[in-house]
Formats: C-alpha cells, structure tokens, sequence
C-alpha cells in the first residue's frame, strides 16, 4: 500500500494518469465507455496508494482483452428486475463499467426501500471493490460488494483448492468525515504476495496456504500449485463460502471453479459476477442513524485503533497535494506495450 | 457441541423438553407466547447438541426477567414499512418472539422482490441465531443474522473493547438436503470457554484476548477484565465492525456499548436488535440457481470437508432416535430454580 518504494518514481497529475490509462486501453480498440471506466478504477487505485489495483493491472489487461469471449463493444444495459433488484449484464466485457452502470438504480433502491440489490454478471473483473461500495457512501447509503474469482482457496478442513480469494468491501457513511470503508480478499494472503515471495525465493507463513497433497507448507511455489487457505480458519472459510454462494449461483453467475474453467489458461481476470447491497441507515433506523454511528467510530480513534481505508485516504490527501506517484520502471512498461 | 459429556444425562423427549422450559418461564410469569417462543429455541438448541444455547441458558434467564426494563407481556406486532423492511418491536421481552413473527414477510418480501430486511428492535438476546436462518432456507429463501452483544471485543489494532462478539449466521437452501447453515461469533473464541479456562484455572492461547493495558495475555481471568480479541485479525475486526454498524444504528437500535451500559451491571442477556437479510435465489439466479449450487456443496464433501451445520444434523438425527440428552445436574438444578 505504500505509494512510494525505493524504486525511482515521477508524479503524474490525475488526467496524465487517466491519459496512461486511455492511450493504452483504446489503442487496444476498446471502446470508450468501458475506458473511460477502467480508468476511473485504476485511477483511483493509483491515487490511494492502492498499488496492486492501480496501473500495475494495465499490462494484464492484454491477456484478458485477448480472451476469446472477451468484448471489446460491451455496451451493459441497466434491468430493473424489481423496485429493489437490478441487473447489469457486462456482456463479457470489463465488469466494472457495468457496475458503475448500476449504481444510481442501487443507491435509488436502498432510499427508496431501505435495501437493495445489484447483480452484475458476465464481467471480467481487475479492479478493487472499494471505489464504488465508498461512491454509494458518499450518496449516504451503506454498501457491501462480493464476488467469486478463481477457486484458489481451500475450504477449512480441506485438501484442494475449491473458493475463490472471494474479496468483500463494504462502505458506510459518515456526516463530517470521509465514508467508512473496507475490502479486503478472504484468503489469508493475497496471491500476489505469495507469488513475489517466490520470485524472491522467500518462505511465507505456514498458515498461508497448502501443497498439492494438501499438506501445509512454507514454499509459496508449492501453494500456487495447491491451494491458499482462507482467513480466520473455519470462520473465515465459512463468510468465503457465503460470497461464492451469493456472488455466484444466487445471482445466476459462476462459481470460482467455474471461472476458472472459463478461462481456459487464457490467464484473463477472473470472469464471474459481482453483487452489490445497499442499505438506507436513515430510512430503516431514523434521521439520527448516522450520528448514532459516529460514537462507534469515536472507539476507534480515542484508542488509536486505525479505521480500515484511512491509508487511502491519507494517500490520497498526499496524492493531491504532490501528485500521483507512479514507478518509472512501470510507466515505461505500460509505454513499451501500446503499439 | 458433544451431546453427550462424561456427566450423567437422561434422555427426554421434545415434548418433556419443551415441557420443562415453559415449566420454567411460566412460573416465572412470563406470556404464553414468550414462552412458546423461548421453547422453540432453546429445545432446537439442546435437540442439536449445542448445548451452550440449550437449557444451560434457562437459569441466566432469571438476571435477564429481573432487568427493570424486562416485558414479561411483550406482545410483538410486525410492522410493514416498505414492501421489503420488516420492523418487529421487542418491547424490550425476549427477542425471538418478535423475530419468529417477522420471518414470514422476510421471506415473502425475498421471494416477491428478491432481498427483504427484518430488523428486530429492543430485544434481550440469548438464544442461537441460526435456527430461524435454518427456517428461512427450508422456505427457498437464504437469509442471515447478526447482532451486536456487549462490547466485550477490542477493535483490530486498539487496547480496550469496543465491540460485540457480534454473530453471524447464513443458511442456504439445498434440494435435498438440509440447508447449509453456519453462526459464529466474530470473536476468537467464546467467552463461555474463556470462563470455564478460568474456572478450571487453564491457561488460554495468546490471540483470544488483551488484559484492562491492551498487552496479549494467556491469563483468562485478565482477559475477562480486559477485552476479547476478534476472529482473523484485521479482517474480523472489519467484519465485526460491520456487523456492529449494520444491526446497531442502522436498525435504529443499541450498539454494543450502548447495550452493555443498558445491562447497568444487572447481567441480563444482552439488549438489543437483530438484522435478518434474505434473498431469493431463484428469483435472483433463476430456476437452476439451487441446483448449480449443489456442486460447490459437492466440492466440500468430495475432500471430505465437514459442511458447517452438519454436527448439528447429526446431533439432532441422534436425538431422534435415542431422545434428548439432558444433563441430570442441570436439569436439576432447572427443577430447583421452580417456585
């Protein structure tokens, strides 16, 4: 998450980002919606420090944009199923424009009802949950995101890898202050640490993850050919398989292991469905619901507990007063790749 | 959860089960339907071999009908608020009455829109959450629970309690089979078994709590004067947090500071409300959602990992069969307790 290591980095103002990422995406012959999207996510990746999710993602969206389903013209059309259920098919395209699609509907469902669902299905997804659970915050509702991605993840008690890294982001509004916000992956470990260890030809923690014969080990070459273990033992495995429950089959989408069969060693980003919940605090607990909260949040801090997404806030504030940081090393990777 | 302990028990029947708790709470003076309520929960619970939600809670229910504020005549009335939120007052009697009588608009409320909301308000809280997600399921809706507690939990990161141990529980409807259903606590471990460590005057693992300075300790009895730590770290914490959020001010309702102060020292089960989420799978996911579930079930079971939920199944098939087991010392010590 740090938005500065050692290596040497430049500062790019938020539209030269947004320009990296555009030049990039549409000499790729992607068309502008879904663009103008992924840059609105990498963007503000990038920005909050949120490194793994930032521009580090464009040059793997060269071997999903050459998966053979993958559409380049996808045009998601918002379905309003019901008052409180909405549906955004990405059409096999990036999921995230199809989310960013769905969000007026979902925000409207949870005022007007007090709760609501978005179901976005058929998207190939890259990008971190937290920018659009913290946009429907900023609308004053709370949000909770979900999906499947690859079945990486070995269910408590298991052997072989069966879950996804099934990462959940929720978001709740605050009056005076920028919006609660989580997202974290349900895994212990994220598969890319696991994968720089090896590179390093470090060990890693042995609750991380198992071998082949599902066995745990400290080889992260050996969990990547096995399996990673969720987080919180049996209690994480559990919230793991209620996201692939309801991110997957609930909303009529892929399980993790489906996904990846969908991918047929095409190394794309995991294509599968996403949902959304969104609640109205005001509606279903009264004008005062949001002032009630901020005692809870007031626990945090008069202890000096850190409130999950303040890094990225604090990112952010530097982003704006000195610019988006962005590797060297990188910039001139993503400039090598645009024909 | 071992049904059958190395003390002496006699096998009862559900009726002479149910028999002793009305039995109980009658004489206590508490409404017919309270009781009825109290003997559905706490019977499944014993029936189901978790015998810390069984009878074992029938004495403590004595602190809780003694609180000041306590309603031995709530009589619940569901409020429709909007077509998918379901409110049900407690009026500050036992909270699963009010939540068993809400249950059928939650689950009409997701079968006709797809997700509904039932939030329980001012309710004393003692019984397990995951039968009335268990019914849900049998009805084709998945639905979860939550709840705050006391703020018996440090924050991930921060010295002293703040939170809840907050459960959580999930069921999912199967064809045929019975549903998958899980509830935990978001603590790392119950405070059940960190008293009965002090009790027994054992030593507990280092990551279940802090002492009153915030320092980790393996003294349990330092633990109970200090706080609790969440399940999976970070991640817990978060969970936790949300779960704190979600069923205290977004329901209108105590956090679990707030309830811990209500309780002023009268140690009455905890007061507060109670979120249900339920959604349609088949309304959502379409008619082959349930079914397409079934293999990520299958995928536990091929690798012989236990589904949660199953060690109740198989308690309760052992109970029909041979009867309840009861403790000979409770059950006597229930039979004294009655004027």
């Amino acid at each position: 998450m740090a938005p500065i290591q050692s290596e040497k980095h430049i500062w790019f103002s938020e539209v030269e980002v947004r320009e990296l990422i555009s030049t990039f995406l549409l000499a790729q012959g992607l068309n502008q919606p879904q663009v103008d999207s992924m840059a609105n996510m990498l963007t503000a990746a990038q920005r909050d420090g949120s490194l793994s999710h930032g521009l580090q993602r464009l040059p793997g969206t060269l071997d999903t944009m050459a998966h053979p389903r993958f559409n380049k013209q996808a045009d998601p059309q918002v379905q309003n199923i019901t008052p409180v259920l909405t549906r955004v098919d990405a059409h096999h395209g990036f999921s995230c424009l199809a989310a960013e699609r769905g969000m007026s509907s979902l925000i409207s469902s949870a005022r007007d009802f007090g709760v609501g669902l978005l179901a976005v299905n058929n998207g190939f997804h890259s990008t971190a949950l937290w920018p659009l659970v913290e946009q429907a915050a900023n609308s004053g509702v709370a949000a909770m995101s979900m999906n499947p991605t690859h079945n990486w993840v070995v269910p408590s008690g298991g052997r072989s890898a069966l879950l996804g890294t099934n990462p959940i982001a929720f978001a709740w509004p605050r009056p005076n202050s920028r919006p609660y916000v989580f997202d974290f992956a349900t895994s212990a470990a994220a598969r890319a640490d696991i994968a720089m260890a090896r590179n390093k030809q470090q060990q890693i923690p042995d609750d991380w993850g198992l071998d082949r014969n599902g066995q745990a080990t400290t080889d992260p070459a050996e969990v990547l050919a096995g399996s990673m273990l969720p987080f919180g033992a049996h209690k994480g495995s559990a919230i793991s398989t209620m996201i692939e429950l309801l991110a997957g089959p609930m909303i009529g989408d892929r399980s993790s292991y489906q996904s990846k069969q969908f991918d047929a060693d095409a190394d794309a980003a995991p294509c599968h469905g996403e949902l959304f919940i969104a609640f109205s605090p005001e509606l279903t607990g009264g004008p005062d619901a949001l002032h009630e909260a901020e005692a809870i949040f007031n626990g945090f801090t008069d202890q000096g507990a850190r409130l999950p997404g303040n890094r990225r806030y604090q990112a952010r504030d530097t982003s704006a007063r000195m610019g988006i940081p962005v590797s060297v090393a990188l910039m001139n990777r993503i400039r090598s790749l645009i024909p």
